[in-house]
């Protein structure tokens, strides 16, 4: 059942150790088949010395019942499938404590936008989410996690901002596939080392120029994209 | 004598070298045999690359004798003697100079629980000790060193916060065994990294929710846990 | 056509990759044929895994247009035809977004001349461009690039100071060759990482004595020379 | 002629590069041979790649004539000899641009004594020379360097102090022979990444106490020692 998706997925997983966005089990990848309507993602603390792909489980995006596989899936899950019914755009979803990014989640502070190196990815600052309540903790914690990520981006489209800095935890980041979302969320973590780096040499930098944001996002994404081979 | 529990540390003193924890000889781990009452021990200055399990020293809870091994102890064992003697449940120590931890101990600032990647570690900060007084210093160093660990915890149980700063010095970390201990040294100077960073981004940074503090370590440790496969 | 100097591009590119420089695709190099007015320059958007001499685009240095290669050529190559125009000297080019340039750029603050490592390589501080106007960038914006980079050293020889910090965006460093433009651009990254640590150290650090700057720059340049092997 | 010393020192300025202290051809090491008035240092400027015994220059340490070798010795020789001069018990001596150690001597300010890892090696602060007048930069530069280090120095045994930082320039250390002085430089760059650290964590950072600075110099040196295997 979904085994190319299985495969990419933990393959995606697997990649997350190669771009040194995860140390010890922290992280997980998620993919979907939005045809089928299932999810693939991680099992729960497993190691990754020892994941293949038959260990990913299978839910379903409507009721997240496990359908295959005879692990548990990660703790995360329920946040995923928020963000999968939310973001109908989204094919792949990706969760890490990257060092960074999660820097920036603890001083619970979006990433503005300094340089052509964020813009050429996020149409704007990478946003933080406002604090859980309460009553959103002590409930169902992870799929509010995911509500208060999707009522962070409001009307914002999910792929004109690839990730999002959840206040005192860490990144989420997503893009068309699994494989894409890894991708983002390894540019994430370098342009969050890159504004710390600026804040750290002139602490009062500001946000770049807007006329410079919209050209180099514009020129890799959008219409009139001229980056890259056609 | 105890030859598992030799190979045990000997390989949790390799571990510490191969997560960056330790340069040159600096760094030790132990761990205990409470049905004996005998703790093994790394010896003093010897270098990781020649260390065997038969360097290994062992030595009697009680007496601090040497009962088994031709090389010295660590310097630092009596330091480990005495958080045995007072933490019950702990099965192995790790003492380390790693970079981060080691900075906050020299800043004499305990680590404050900035985010859910400490949260799921310890309840709480992850406390610095008083300075040392002069005649401490100049008596029995060492054992006086364990002392101050003591009682910079009083009634906190160790297994919920699994490691302390020494102020001017560096962490000990602990765990159920040798290599739980190293695990907990590893994610200790993750946090301690992070929590640098964050302080970076945002010096004003406060501490996290008590509420998503308790929800992030209670789903991974006590009654309740549901984090990880069954 | 010109197949020593595609050699020499296609090594200098991968070469950023060793040197640590880029992460993704992000950077380009280039190398210039005086005689023969032609430059060769990376594809764009093409990954230095599959990057062979064949994919290097070969360009007329007067008309900008494509002479060989079925690749578009990089996106920034305006950028490096007007600067290949006004450096007389200059027979490499290097664009990258490396960390610690790059981070000085979004700071948008010349790098100060702070040690003796800097005044090895340049005379004087890495000048940082002014912002680009809003229509510069709606316009020919990567030719604009070069021109406000050219408008920025003015009369100074660019031999002097091998690298310039564009606003918000990045580092371009040059030098008499490719391979040469590439060791210019891992001593930039050096060079500016030694600097915003010394700031963090000390905020106030200012600017080193012109004597010591002179002295370190006439002993490795110019007629006076005697570092290394004559 | 001295092939034991010759690859030994060669030896030590291989280990330079594997210690992660060079960038380059930065950086270079010598030995001595007190009998016998003779000092072997690096070649000038020669890549670390192809650097063989045979490279290493001999020196008479009285004249500092070359006695043997083809190449040009380092330019730092003349400070070498005159630290050997007026450092009699010191065997070795090592210049490099090491990161953090450069970042403090561009920052012009001496790496004061925070704990115990720095109180291992070093009796106090890590002393800061003052800056050099005009003409002694504009005179021999490189002698005048050593002078200046020297002067630093007064009557502080150098073997309580193992090192030095050169104001806008870089570190100097040294040990009993070539091995030993790049183990210094070793962990003077620790030391300087983990002061800079605790200051990022805590700005107005003071030092240690002296009692703790005493004890843990004097644990490892000196008649009282009882660190290591006797």
């Amino acid at each position: 059942m979904l085994e190319e998706l299985k495969e990419e997925v933990c393959q995606a997983n697997l990649d997350l150790v190669k771009e040194g966005l995860v140390i010890q089990t922290f992280g997980n990848v998620s993919g979907i088949d939005r045809e089928k309507g299932l999810v693939v993602i991680k099992p729960s603390g497993v190691s990754y010395d020892v994941m293949k792909p038959e260990h990913m489980v299978v839910l379903e995006l409507a009721s997240g019942k496990v359908v295959e596989g005879n692990l548990r899936p990660s703790s995360d899950t329920p946040t995923h499938l928020v963000l999968y019914r939310a973001f109908a755009n989204v094919g792949g979803i990706v969760h890490t404590h990257s060092l960074y990014a999660t820097a920036w989640a603890q001083a619970k502070r979006s990433i503005p936008a300094l340089g052509t190196t964020h813009a050429d990815y996020w149409h704007g600052d990478i946003p933080c989410t406002r604090l859980m309540r309460p009553e959103e903790i002590a409930g169902e914690y992870e799929a509010k996690t995911g509500d208060v990520i999707v009522e962070t981006f409001g009307n914002t489209d999910p792929m004109h901002k690839p990730s999002v800095i959840v206040a005192s935890h860490g990144p989420f980041a997503w893009g068309k596939d699994a494989h894409d979302a890894v991708h983002n969320a390894a540019i994430l973590e370098y342009v969050a080392k890159l504004a710390s780096l600026s804040l750290q040499i002139v602490p009062s930098t500001g946000e770049m120029q807007s006329e410079l944001l919209d050209k180099h996002f514009l020129r890799k994404h959008g219409p009139k994209a001229y980056y890259g081979q056609k």
